[in-house]
């Protein structure tokens, strides 16, 4: 039977990029589907009254440790972006948009890649425009979807979906009943799909 | 060459007390030695801006969730302990006053099984007093350690050491240079000892 990972995510956590380059790997290894859901980091910290890690100087440094040790070991190109954080709400609503879609993985792609692999300030729209051209995409249609009511709607009621099921951060996974927070996780969430 | 782990320690943290029982077989495995440093989270919490991660609720519950996957995984009992949080400043005085004597085995774990095996409220005196006494200890004797300033100022000193080379939390080793941070890092401790 098909096991389904639900795959919460922001294109603002450098974490959350990690999962997303290790997923496939877990797909191929258990055959398992994945559901990419966007969510808006931002809305589950204020829905749960947690904060960005890196607010903690301390914590932030680990974590840039941390990170670092698992892209070598997983041979994933992470690089800081100068600019975090930047505000994602505009590319979280064109992945809402774009469910789906054709564009749905070649978004996402340039979007994890202009925030995380050769980083650069996404939060401008200059630069995301530019961003989406290179990648074969359309800007006007992908804004237009960012502008639409019930694109902005469905975001907003995705994040409502993930604190009501117990996120606090980013990335979160579901499988099934199960929850798991984190992309150190992710062998329980290959656990979980596995048998 | 024999490798050597440094563990920073508060027995008021659930999730150092797993690392506490997952080392021993580290340490079989490895032949690494394993130093235990007790440290005050709570100093931790109050140098680093950081707090104890329950505080966010939905983050207290998969902190729950989560400990518990490891306890089974890892067959650790570990309980819930009502009482929770417990202030563990004279149990970690003890402790600290009790490095390098025959008695810092049996009180450290008489301390964490009241915590967290078969818990109670560690932080009444008589309740304290009654488990060392339980474990053959003898409590006047662990009190005046507790009592004694140059002890007191070790554990400050210990907390100040911990801070200074980026630690924000528990538990937190140290393998030479390196740090790592959580129970969930201790492969990471492991390769960092291995070969």
């Amino acid at each position: 039977m098909t096991k389904t990972i639900e795959f919460l995510f922001d294109v603002g956590s450098p974490t959350t990029f990690l999962a997303h380059r290790r997923l496939p790997a877990i797909v191929a290894r258990t055959g398992a589907v994945v559901t990419y859901i966007p969510v808006l980091l931002g809305g589950i910290f204020k829905a749960t009254g947690n904060a960005p890690p890196g607010l903690v100087a301390a914590r932030g440094r680990w974590m840039q440790i941390d990170m670092a040790r698992y892209a070598a070991r997983e041979a994933i190109t992470l690089a800081h972006n100068p600019d975090f954080p930047i505000n994602t709400i505009t590319m979280m609503r064109m992945l809402t948009g774009a469910r789906g879609t054709a564009d749905f993985a070649p978004l996402l792609e340039a979007l994890f890649v202009g925030m995380w692999e050769t980083p650069r300030n996404m939060g401008d729209p200059d630069i995301l425009a530019a961003t989406l051209t290179a990648a074969g995409l359309d800007p006007a249609v992908q804004l237009a979807r960012a502008q639409d009511p019930e694109i902005k709607a469905a975001l907003v009621k995705a994040t409502e979906y993930a604190v009501s099921r117990g996120a606090f951060g980013a990335p979160t996974f579901f499988v099934g009943d199960e929850i798991f927070f984190g992309q150190d996780r992710l062998d329980w969430v290959e656990a979980a799909v596995t048998g």
